[in-house]
């Protein structure tokens, strides 16, 4: 912990891994685009998991569980699946001893082997809708891997649903995405663009995508969450039909959507600063420290007397006293500010005289963030912090997005928008305009944003008439 | 639904497949050996994996999580560990479209990977023990898979410690173990032996292996959950070392312990009837089911609105309100059977007359299983029977186990107890006497209990001295 983080002004990809080594979050793997999520990082994922599964859960669905290797041929049988999917394949030839008649792929996402079972359990519109998740790792070739962005394995969700009418589908689709924007933003503390993805980023095989798109700190773009309208085109290619009321045979739609270990890197990028990790109170593994300061035996005594109480007015947050005697206060609070936790409580003699601590938000160092809190009110003190804390990091996030999201209404104007951050600019959807702006500024079309106004305008590319404003950035 | 399953009694092999997928716990999947869970399936496994987790953290240790892949060169490294583990790899050998410089293995367990983490992060005594499980899925290949007992894939929890004495590191075997028995035994309702194996049932690479066996409905042992002493085996072969206290460099010791989804599998065939499955009140998806009974329309309106006020009563229970119009209550009373809810409650327009309704348990089919509760003293009346249920499927099946487990004191004694179910009998550890009860009984040593008297006697293969009774069985 003697070590100090890369500023972000020097070396924002620096800093990011930095931040995750040193925070404990993660580890490179031996072998190479793996990871290795640390407790903490796993703690922090594990709440990210719960507070998903529980909206997943409400919105109706259950969890089931895939399995790992899917045949070859069922990749290939969807045919924008397997060039989309094909270059990034893990392939298993040998099993138990023996080269295998047909190799395996470890899936890469599942709506294939999914799409089989489907077609297996479905023959009536009464067993419609389907409504099924699962979580589990993913495997997908990375040639430039980083720590929670982009690894050769992932953990996620995946959800898989099958439905009788394609109103349904594009309905369950789009309540994904708004399940996710929600998530987003009221646990992870993150704002988020929610919209329809271009031609070019739509889901291999489907028939159009959306996806949740926050800023990071270095004013690029995160995709951190997918939803994907797959129309019948996985319906037609595993067979997965139903006969209708009218006891015809027909073909169902279905939808597939993803959040996964990627809103790790997510959370660290937006809310993170030069000294470390900064997490949302509602998904920090810690949400407090108390941190005990006494010289003598006699102060020690008394500071540990008081922290008891302290613990017993905190019972039910998520906290952690920190009575190590090896390290020194300052030593301590360095590095819980290096592991985001958002508010620490300092118990020292003085503050025992006055029956009293002090509490020290993570968000806002230095004298502004600081706070006496009677025992008496502690509980109180500490939880309307925390709630505090959680508002703040989200608008601190959401003024930043704003204030670096630009209309541009020149492809000049787009390409110096898109340097700085994002750009907001009428599109006419052309393929080819897009591969030119990234050719030229490594900027791509995010989304097409689905909250805008109704007014057409004119394409900042070619002048050509548009319907809608596409968001511009460069992205991870 | 109308369909039956094959009765014990014909085919217990059948019964339990039988079972498995008409309950809808899990259907077997597109590549041969593995399978699909299936959301009833996943919902019990999520009972099991949160109360085992609940148990995992309360002792001390965090969750994480490492690779799916390991380098065929880690496997190599522990000369026992790929002598056991060599022939049930599956092995990547192309990634992202190119074929690997060095094959990858899917894990089959994790001490290696894991040891080569533990040996970049521990530095020093000070940084000892090191605590970590991980949830996470293994492959080995089956070449006889059952649903959940042998699947090619399965899901599981791995705990690896590393200690800085030989003392801790036993320790924490035996006390993994206990905790296995305690979530066996007060969760599932599943009593065990628990023991320590044999040389020719030990993990491959460990010094000492410890199971907990449980007995399935037809006497064969299931060995439920496995705790290993590694010794400073993983340690040498992965450079896990320490600076003591006197700042010299030693070797950890090591532990790792596990339960897979094969638990799923022993509470099917522990507890599990003609008509389908019975499942243990704690870990049961759905504990109560409600069978709304009407005829007329004003019955149903009556009997609907009397329904609502015993849901309210059973608020906080997981129960279910099963007022499907399709299907008749009789149709209804067979499918929650088959799916083991462990408590029915019947609502009929004579039970709202008397303001009660008929509680009816899973366990005691007829009407020895049945007893009226009026809807005041409903709430009481539903913990009170569930918490029965719970204790009295502990008590059949430890009933049921001791009267089938028989001491042996001559070979012949023991051939005939293995074909029946458990024999325990002295035995002096030599394992061609092992090999040879295997080739004539198809039973094997199961585990050494560490619950026996202190007094030897005398080896039931060869009449030599032998320190212990041994529990041999036929096992899946």
């Amino acid at each position: 912990m003697a070590q100090k983080v890369t500023p972000r002004s020097e070396d924002y990809s620096r800093w990011y891994t930095d931040v995750v080594q040193m925070a404990e979050l993660a580890d490179y793997a031996p072998v190479k685009g793996c990871m290795v999520i640390r407790p903490y990082g796993y703690a922090l994922w594990e709440n990210v998991r719960d507070a998903l599964d529980f909206r997943i859960k409400e919105t109706g669905h259950e969890n089931a569980y895939f399995p790992l290797f899917i045949p070859m041929q069922f990749i290939e049988r969807e045919a924008d699946h397997v060039e989309g999917f094909a270059p990034e394949l893990a392939v298993v030839t040998h099993g138990g001893g023996k080269e295998l008649e047909e190799p395996l792929a470890v899936r890469p996402t599942s709506e294939t082997v999914i799409g089989e079972m489907y077609s297996k359990w479905i023959d009536s519109y009464r067993d419609l809708p389907v409504l099924i998740n699962q979580w589990a790792n993913v495997v997908r070739w990375e040639k430039r891997p980083r720590l929670f962005l982009r690894t050769t394995e992932f953990l996620w969700q995946e959800g898989h649903t099958a439905h009788e009418t394609q109103e349904e589908a594009e309905e369950e689709t789009r309540k994904m995405l708004d399940v996710y924007a929600h998530f987003a933003e009221n646990e992870a503390a993150i704002p988020v663009y929610k919209g329809v993805k271009s031609a070019s980023e739509t889901f291999a095989g489907a028939v159009a995508s959306y996806s949740i798109e926050a800023m990071m700190g270095n004013g690029w773009a995160l995709q951190a969450g997918t939803s994907h309208f797959l129309g019948q085109n996985f319906a037609k290619a595993f067979d997965i039909t139903y006969l209708d009321r009218n006891n015809q045979l027909q073909h169902c739609w279905t939808t597939s959507w993803g959040v996964s270990t990627r809103m790790v890197g997510g959370i660290v990028m937006v809310h993170g600063d030069d000294q470390g990790l900064i997490l949302p109170p509602r998904l920090a593994p810690i949400q407090i420290v108390v941190v005990p300061i006494g010289k003598t035996e006699e102060e020690k005594r008394t500071v540990q007397a008081f922290t008891d109480r302290v613990a017993g007015a905190l019972k039910g947050l998520r906290f952690k006293i920190d009575d190590r005697e090896e390290y020194s206060p300052g030593w301590k609070f360095n590095q819980w500010e290096m592991k985001g936790v958002p508010l620490r409580i300092e118990v020292g003699p003085r503050d025992v005289k006055k029956e009293s601590v002090v509490l020290a938000r993570r968000d806002q160092p230095g004298k502004s963030g600081k706070q006496n809190a009677p025992l008496t009110a502690l509980r109180e003190a500490a939880e309307g912090t925390l709630e505090t804390i959680q508002k703040a990091l989200f608008q601190r996030a959401q003024e930043e997005m704003d204030a670096r999201t630009q209309e541009a209404t020149s492809y000049e104007e787009l390409k110096e928008a898109v340097a700085q951050g994002m750009a907001l600019a009428y599109w006419c959807e052309d393929p080819q305009e897009e591969a030119q702006l990234k050719e030229e500024s490594k900027a791509v079309s995010r989304c097409i944003p689905l909250e805008q106004e109704e007014e057409p305008g004119k394409c900042v590319f070619c002048g050509k008439d548009a319907r809608k404003k596409a968001l511009f950035a460069r992205a991870y």
